[in-house]
């Protein structure tokens, strides 16, 4: 697809498996003049020249960041803030600043009182991970037919706003405005919570093996997938979306609660009121 | 595949989604003379009858078992026993016995306890189920290349241990012999908590509907699938093996109340080593 190129230069704060796979579109669909990364370590960085996700690379954030006309943090939630104030007194009047986050509230409260207004910082949570990571699973379809939520106007540039929603667009995400708040609030429920309950169902297996290994099936191996991220990622979604985690948390234990007392009451008609609970919320989330 | 055929007249009494299965193989292969179906409600028999996955049908148990050299008790998990008490007078003294449930102990146990030795009841657990139920979803394939639990010998008859074994192997499965309660242990932890806590994670999502709709991921898919399961059958789990599901369900809630409680102190380290420690459990359950 032949594309209008929306901008010159595009710094990617971390080159994991969301910062290259968005490199790679920006390249591949003509969408930037110049993709520079930014990392820690020396091998990644490496990695995304070599697929093609990044054109240079960089160790540090400010002169990376020095210059460039789109700004993509791609770190683990609990670093934006400080990575945010890193770039804010060396980006441009005109730079467009964005990020790639699981929360949303706790990051665009710290841009909007750190920024004046019209501030820049647009944030965006592309739901397009997997437990895979690494620039070495980068693709440029990643974002292709994903959903993209992008924070409300709230005080932002206007060119920024829509340079982000632009952005996400572009390279093939659909694109929802949505709130912080109502934002933590659904993905605790839809994404964060079945994360922690999914690694403590992974705990349950003292053991692996072969004495182990026939009693594993699809249920498992479903239920259980996502257990297999980042740990790094996954505390900096709690650190920076507390709340919403707890309150959802608690809910869970107190279903299950529930649902083990009536095992031991051997109580059939209460935990078939509970599996038709379940069963029916899945239906209807699911719109079927 | 030409093979010889196994038994004259099998006899399945439930013809949901494991029993016309199971049958459908049984004609397919040419391993049984005649099929006989028992089901409570008349379409399900006629959708039976329909797809080849039975020659004869019937209402009563007692009519169909008499006669028959295989039986298999394809009902939830707690009526088994009932099924068993109405096959016992009426199976002929070479008849073998088995069923398909997911728990094994208590089910076992009432068929030793209620038969003279050498019994002839051998208990089975194909782990070859699905979300899916009811005879329109049968597959002559189903049973191709999973697993299945045969209750280890113990006071059995002999040629009835051997044909049980031979009955799942010949329709594709992999036989694993196991001691019952070890089972029970083992299941609970890989297939009835994670189902139970699927059935509580899907309760959170109140409303579905088009503002909730863009937050449905991948990760609450696959982590809430098996929640779609019959309330039926997984009550009857839960009322034939309920202190390894106590005791699993019971460790859950407490590893789920010691994240909630980092979560609030926003104890990074004790986050990081909980993601960690269920990421490591799940590459060692899956061997990686």
């Amino acid at each position: 697809m032949n594309m209008a190129k929306l901008f010159d230069t595009v710094t990617i704060i971390g080159v994991g498996l969301l910062g290259a796979s968005l490199g790679l579109a920006l390249k591949q669909k003509a969408l930037a003049g110049t993709v520079r990364g930014v990392g820690r370590r020396r091998p990644s960085l490496d990695k995304a020249l070599e697929i093609g996700a990044i054109d240079e690379a960089y160790l540090e954030v400010a002169e990376a960041a020095t210059g460039a006309d789109l700004i993509v943090i791609c770190t683990p939630a609990a670093a934006v803030p400080q990575v945010l104030d890193a770039v804010r007194p060396v980006c441009g009047k005109s730079a467009v600043v964005t990020d790639v986050a699981s929360t949303k509230a706790v990051l665009c409260a710290h841009a909007k009182q750190s920024w004046a207004e019209p501030y820049r910082f647009v944030g965006s949570h592309p739901m397009a991970g997997s437990e895979k990571f690494g620039p070495e699973h980068a693709k440029a379809e990643l974002y292709s037919g994903s959903v993209c939520f992008v924070e409300q106007f709230n005080g932002h540039a206007e060119e920024a706003h829509t340079a982000v929603m632009d952005l996400w667009e572009k390279v093939g995400a659909r694109v929802v405005q949505v709130e912080p708040e109502m934002h933590d609030a659904m993905v605790a429920k839809t994404s964060h919570v079945p994360h922690i309950v999914a690694s403590a169902l992974s705990q349950l297996i003292e053991n692996g093996g072969a004495e182990g290994a026939p009693f594993i099936g699809s249920g498992f191996i479903d239920t259980t997938r996502v257990a297999e991220g980042r740990p790094e990622i996954w505390r900096d979604i709690c650190l920076t979306n507390p709340e919403a985690i707890e309150t959802n948390l608690s809910e869970v234990i107190r279903l299950l609660r529930e649902a083990a007392d009536a095992v031991t009451r051997l109580d059939g008609p209460q935990l078939e009121k509970f599996f038709r609970k379940g069963r029916d919320a899945r239906l209807r989330a699911l719109e079927r």
